[in-house]
This record gives C-alpha cells, sequence and structure tokens, in this order.
C-alpha cells in the first residue's frame, strides 16, 4: 500500500547517478532545469524515486500534473486496453475520420466531470494551446456579433486577413491579470505575466492586464482591506474593458494564480468578474489548468464561488493528463467548419488516459478525500507557522483541499532542505512554498511533510 | 497482406451508420468537418474501414500523418511495450524530471535521423507547437546578440516584458511566404497565408509575406521564366528582410507549400534563400511538419536542395507522430534555464510511437520505396494527363517520391467520385488533389488509384 511506503534518502540530490544522466542528456537536450533524473519503474502511489534510489514523498507531482499517484493500477489497465492500443498505433485527424467510439470516450471520460452549464468540448494537447483556442473562439464569436449573424464575410475582410491586416485580422484583445501564468504560446503568453524569463524577447499583443487582488491573511483579520482591494481591482477591470485602445474579447483568470505565487481572490471578486463581464459581453474563461481536477477540494477550482450563472469556457489540462476546453454556448463553435481546427485535435491516447484518471478520482472519492486530507493539513501548518512566523508567512488555501501555500525566507534553500530530507516540493511566484500533492494524499502522509519542514525551518 | 485487400464500397458516403455516429458526435463536438466514422479495428494498412463496412484505399492518410499504416505490427508492439505503458502512466514533466530512459530513447529514436548539420533536439506535441518553439529560440538569439554575450537583462526589460511592453516585449518578425500554412497558434497562424478560414477574426503580429515561386508546367518547357519567377522572388525575399518596419529575426519555409496548394520551388531558390538568410543573420527554419518523414522520397524534403551548409533549425509533425524541432547551433539553446520550457515538453508517449516508426521506415527500406513507387505512379498520372489535359493540369511532384499533386476542374466532386470507387484522397489549395498516400504505399496499389482517377475524370 503505497501510504506505508518509506520516503529515504542515501546520496546528495541530485545524487551522482542523476547528475550523471543528466550531462548524457545535456548533449542532445537542455537539461539545465532537471531536478534529478527518475526510475519511474520503482516510484509508487505517493513516492517518486530517482536513479540514485531515493525515494522522496512528492508534494510537486510534475508540476501539480500527476493525479493519482506514480503507477496507478486503474491507469495501468487504461495503458494496457485494446482501445489505447488503436488510439497509438492508428493516431486519426479527428476533425475529419474519428473513431466509431470517440463520441462514448468523450461522454464516459471529460463529459462526466464537465463544469455545471458546460455540456461541449473541444480537445487539445496542452494547456497553453487549450486557451489558445478559447481565445479564438471567443474572437470569432465576437467578430461574428459585429458583423451580423447570417452575414457573409467581405473580400476585404478575406484578402486582408492573408496580410494579417485589419479588417480581417481586427485588433482585439484579451484581459488577464498581473501574475498570471496562461501559458507559453504567443497568445497565451500575451496573457502571462508571471515572471520575465517566461516573456522576455518574445513578441506578444499589446493586451490589457488589470491588478489582481492583493490580499492580506490572515484573511479574518484583513476583511475590510480586503473587500476594499477586491472593489478596486474590479473597477479597473471594468475601466480596462470599457477603455482599452481596441474591444476586449475575453478575460481569462486562473481560480487560484498558481505559477504567479498561489494567490488568491475571494468568491465575490469573481461573482463581479462575472457581473462584469456579462455586461460587457465579454468571454469570461477560466484557467482551470492546474485548479482544475479536484485538488481545492471541490472538482473545479471556480466551484468555490457559486456563480450566479457559469463561466462562458473553462480549460483544462495538467492532472487532466490531456487538454482542451468546456463552452455551453453553441455561438462558441464558430460560424464555418474548419476555424476551430488543425490536424489531431488532441491526442485520444491521452484522452483515455483521462477516463481514466476519471473513473479513479470518482471511484475513490478523491476529491471529497483532498478535501478532508486538505483541511487537516491546513491544521498542521498553521500550528507550524506559530512555531516558525518568519519561515511561514501569508499561509493561504484555508478550505481549497490540499491547494495550499505560503511565503518563506530563502525558497530554494527550503526545497532543497526537503530534498535532502525525503519530500520533493516546489515552489511558485518569488518567495513561495506550494503544496501539490496529488489526489492519493492522505492523512498519513502529513507527518512526513510536516516533520521534514519542522526540521528544516528548526535548522535555518 | 494489405497489398493484396481490396477497397469496397458498399453505400453512400458517408453512409447511414457514418451519418448516425456523427450526429450523435455533434452534440458535444464540432461534426461539421468529418467525412466519415471510422472503424479503427478493421482498417489496415493502407485500407481504412469505416462503420458502414466501406473499405478505401486511403491515399489521404489522415491528413498526410499516417506513416507505415493502420494496424501496423511494429506500431502494436511499440504500443504494448513496458516503457510505453509507463510514459502513459507516469507522464513527466520532463524538463524537471525526466526518466533514466530518456536520453536513450531519443538517441535510438528521433536522433537517428536527425537532419544532417542537426543534433540537438526540442520535442513538442503538434507541428504548429514546434513551429512557434522555434521562432522562440530565434526571437531569444537576436535579442541575445544584439545584447552581447553575457550582458545582464536590464531592469527596464524585465520590468517592459510583463507589460508587453518595448523592450522587454520587442518588434521582432518571422518572414513567410503567400500560401504558406505553419500552424494555427497566435504566432504560427501569423506566418500561415493559405486560407481566410484559417485565419479571419482571428488578431496576427504585422510580419512580412514573401512571393513564393509560381512555377509554370511542366518545368522542362518553361525554364527560364521559372529561373526569372524565382529570381524575382528572391529579391522581394531580401527586400523585405532589409526594409521590413522591424527586425526579421526568422524565415520559415515548407520545402513544398503543402495546404497551400502543393507548390514546388527548384533547389536553387532554397539555396538562395539560405544565402540571403546567412548574409543577414536571419534564422532559416525548414518546416517539414508535412514535407518530413519520407514521403518526398528523401527522408527530409529539403535533402532535394543539397544546401551547401543545413537550414538552422527543422521542424516536424505529422507522420513523426509526434512534434518538435532539429537545430545545431548550441547558441538556440536559450542563455538561461526556464526560457524554453513548458510543464511537459512534448509526450514521451508519442515520442515512443516515433521511434517505432523509424524502426519500421529503416528496417523496411521505405523511403527508398516511396522514392521508387513514386515514379513510377507519377509516370501513371502523366499518362492520364495526356488522357484528360483539362481535368488534370499542372501535374507536380516528379521525383518527390508519392508527394504528388495536380489542379483539376472540380475538386470536390473528384474527391466525391473517388470516395464512391473506394478511394480517399484529399485536396488543398484552391482547386489541387494532393496524393498523400502512406510510406507502405506500393506499386500493387497503383492501379487501383489511377484507374479510379480514370474513371471518375471519364464521367465527368
Amino acid at each position: 500500500m503505497p501510504g506505508l511506503l518509506q520516503h529515504a534518502v542515501t546520496t546528495e540530490v541530485p545524487g551522482p547517478k542523476s547528475r550523471a544522466a543528466a550531462k548524457q542528456l545535456d548533449a542532445v537536450f537542455d537539461s539545465r532545469a532537471v531536478h534529478f533524473v527518475v526510475d519511474y519503474d520503482r516510484s509508487e502511489g505517493n513516492y517518486i524515486v530517482d536513479v540514485d534510489g531515493n525515494r522522496f514523498l512528492d508534494v510537486y507531482s510534475q508540476i501539480a500534473s500527476i493525479p493519482v499517484g506514480y503507477n496507478n493500477s486503474t491507469l495501468i489497465e487504461a495503458a494496457k486496453s485494446p482501445d489505447m492500443i488503436s488510439a497509438l498505433v492508428n493516431r486519426p485527424a479527428l476533425g475529419n475520420f474519428p473513431s466509431a467510439t470517440w463520441a462514448a470516450i468523450l461522454r464516459d471520460g471529460l463529459l462526466r466531470v464537465a463544469p455545471q452549464g458546460l455540456d461541449k468540448i473541444f480537445t487539445a494537447q496542452s494547456g497553453s494551446e487549450a486557451n489558445e483556442l478559447a481565445f479564438k473562439a471567443a474572437f470569432m464569436l465576437r467578430r461574428r456579433r459585429e458583423r451580423g449573424e447570417g452575414v457573409e464575410w467581405s473580400a476585404d475582410e478575406i484578402n486582408s486577413c492573408l496580410r494579417n491586416a485589419k479588417p480581417g485580422s481586427p485588433d482585439l484583445a484579451v484581459l488577464s491579470f498581473k501574475n498570471s501564468f496562461h501559458g507559453r504560446g504567443f497568445g497565451s503568453l500575451s496573457c502571462t505575466r508571471s515572471k520575465a524569463v517566461h516573456k522576455l524577447d518574445i513578441p506578444s499583443f499589446d493586451w490589457p492586464q488589470a491588478p489582481f487582488p492583493a490580499l492580506k491573511y490572515p484573511l479574518e483579520d484583513h476583511v475590510e482591506a480586503n473587500q476594499a482591494e477586491e472593489a478596486a481591482c474590479l473597477v479597473e477591470v471594468e475601466r480596462l474593458i470599457t477603455e482599452w485602445s481596441c474591444p476586449v474579447a475575453a478575460l481569462i483568470v486562473e481560480p487560484i494564480q498558481s505559477e504567479g505565487g498561489d494567490n488568491h481572490a475571494s468568491p465575490a471578486f469573481f461573482q463581479g468578474l462575472r457581473d462584469i463581464t456579462h455586461k460587457h459581453n465579454v468571454v469570461f474563461i477560466v484557467d482551470e489548468v492546474q485548479t482544475g481536477f479536484g485538488a481545492t477540494g471541490t472538482f473545479w477550482g471556480h466551484e468555490h464561488w457559486k456563480l450566479t450563472s457559469p463561466p462562458d469556457m473553462v480549460t483544462f489540462s495538467k492532472k487532466a493528463q490531456t487538454a482542451g476546453y468546456f463552452f455551453g454556448d453553441a455561438m462558441l463553435v464558430p460560424d464555418k467548419a474548419y476555424r476551430q481546427f488543425n490536424t489531431w485535435i488532441g491526442d485520444p491516447a491521452r484522452v483515455l488516459m483521462s477516463k481514466a484518471v476519471i473513473e479513479e478520482i470518482v471511484s475513490r472519492d478523491l476529491v471529497q478525500q483532498t478535501a478532508r486530507v486538505g483541511d487537516v493539513l491546513y491544521g498542521e501548518l498553521e500550528a507550524l507557522a506559530r512555531t516558525y512566523p518568519d519561515h511561514i508567512r501569508n499561509l493561504r488555501g484555508k478550505g481549497q483541499g490540499t491547494y495550499i501555500a505560503f511565503d518563506t525566507v530563502d525558497a530554494p534553500a527550503l526545497v532543497k532542505g526537503m530534498k535532502s530530507l525525503g519530500v520533493n516540493i516546489g515552489t511558485c511566484g518569488v518567495c513561495t512554498v506550494r503544496l501539490r500533492p496529488m489526489l492519493i494524499f492522505e492523512e498519513a502522509h502529513i507527518p512526513t511533510l510536516v516533520g521534514a519542514l519542522d526540521k528544516v525551518l528548526r535548522q535555518s
């Protein structure tokens, strides 16, 4: 049983075999970001094993993307299934030649967990691609409304777009938030505002960024200030939408800004965004690439908001093991075929893995487990923060499952210390430690994590 | 043996079961582009079988992306392998936690077929993503050279890029050609110039497009005019590079413009591009997404050019069953880690499939076979063109394997007629029929293809 495995580190990290393997890799593939080289055959459940034989409790989970543990038996069954063999061997151009099983694979997989009100799907291969496809749907909807239903494209539009010129290639914008991360394609990167290393030297669109609420913690001590902060941000969002140099066709927001430092906002703030986007006919896109699939203690992070009406589009990837967007309004399907299209339109093999992930989550009630375990974990971290108030600051994520983070003094040193004690942990933002355990993380794993934190902070 | 299978169509196409399946799919997934719904279990080798039981000789091959046939036994073995199970179940964040086997998978797979002089690789998930990653590498190289080696980023650069403003988000361009297709992301789509349906309503970068040679056929009758045409295009390329409103960091070109109508140019034209890009320090990117992996009778389309020095980057996807770019110059690796990065950086499961595809191509000598079969096929089509000179015009692709195309009067009607006769065939450009058989297409399949063409054209 994975829960009974023990972490065990016997070399420095990365160890000599990891370093040798990374060096070998570096001749053909950039290996500068390698933490350590992994023996996936020996990794199991919550534990990742490196080539030096070190076993770590993994609360980083491949940048928050392993959903139900290494070598999960349900996933292994799916990987061995005849459907999977066919999907791998006979990769279809899904838009032209879908398989007879495709509709059922969607129905019994991803559509089982479709956000309320969003019963249609478009599949993709990465979070970045999913966001860009959502933007394209929003842009096409915007122009369709401006043009008028049923009005044909003009010759000027058709000709000018091939020159990347107006009116065919219009100036339209997507609004995003400071410190957000939405991917690294040229459109998604134009919405990403997290770090210079993500953006520097890459041409980008002149799209607006609104301030994201900078909440003060603990929340209960700063109720009024935080309300005022959120209200001010909403005012600025509406100002940007109405005053920007070109029409804002869509707004994209993460339920919790993840790469940007695990920044939260209240349900009221997001309801405010829903209201403003409704008022101004802006497509409201919720980027659940990192928050989706259960880690916040609800299947989708935005369920916490209890919106009066659903977002227009919800994008996903990472723990889904595939990617895409959900939507409800049939107008978000472009007016003609082949406008939202590409050769593969996702990968049925990965969509089949997603189906197995969903089966595992539902049958084992892992979202509820994550909510429960997260509450216990949060409590323990709150206690630890009282012992180390300088090293655990702005603890956040209460009631958000295991999606918990805190600011610290020297995040890289903390990560290094945790690795030496057998815990693989990640950071985000400038000085934030983010917890991203898998959905199979249990109460039994908490002492390892909290004990290692205690030990590292005691020595710092 | 697949070669001995027979095509057999017993219903209209799409048949009643296809139509019913597409309708069912349409409730959740746009099905307007569906040709027919496929029974992949019954498809085999060069033959695709639909849910109505119709069997077609497939010379479209999932938009040129099936390399070695449906239910290929070598690919099935790879799909069942322990490496594959692990890659599917334990999907890594490749940049941070590569597997112990990753270097060997690259070495024994994709790197075996690396274009001459390009011994490094970066993996991706689609041709569009591969091209955009190549653009990003080119932009970062450009700014690194302008900044000076070892010069740190300025505070102004760091701060401005987060606002999508200069100097951190610079105005830099990629030059592409009229009628080109390079993908549908916001950066790749800014280089795509094929059809309005691909581009309309989507904001794009103000990047230059050069004319692509419009050659006259048959080539031997228009030698001087074609040389003059290519020379004029080269002059315009150099003019755009030197006079465009912002620096042109990269030039991207397809060896054969595929979506845009199977437009060819001579080796001398491409050598001219190599010379101009060298002269002006422009990164020369060859987009082999459709031409790569053997169909032109050489492994890479650009091998036909016999360039004096290799292109700077070669991108691939489709028949590779995965995607990415090859490069040689270590300066194309950005100056810092995490600049060229994303969570998954491709998909090891698909890279394993690519390795099996390469094994199959090499062990069965399929590139040479394609060159040989293509020559025979071209000869038969030349003869057919003499019979139907109005319906088979501008036959092209001589000496380019099975990568053959011609213009016709009514391409959709021809495709429909061919389907009714058991041949699944594709179009491109405005009035072009493109042949994209798999690499296992043999002489034995030619009579079916040419016979059906003869029959359709006789009736038209």
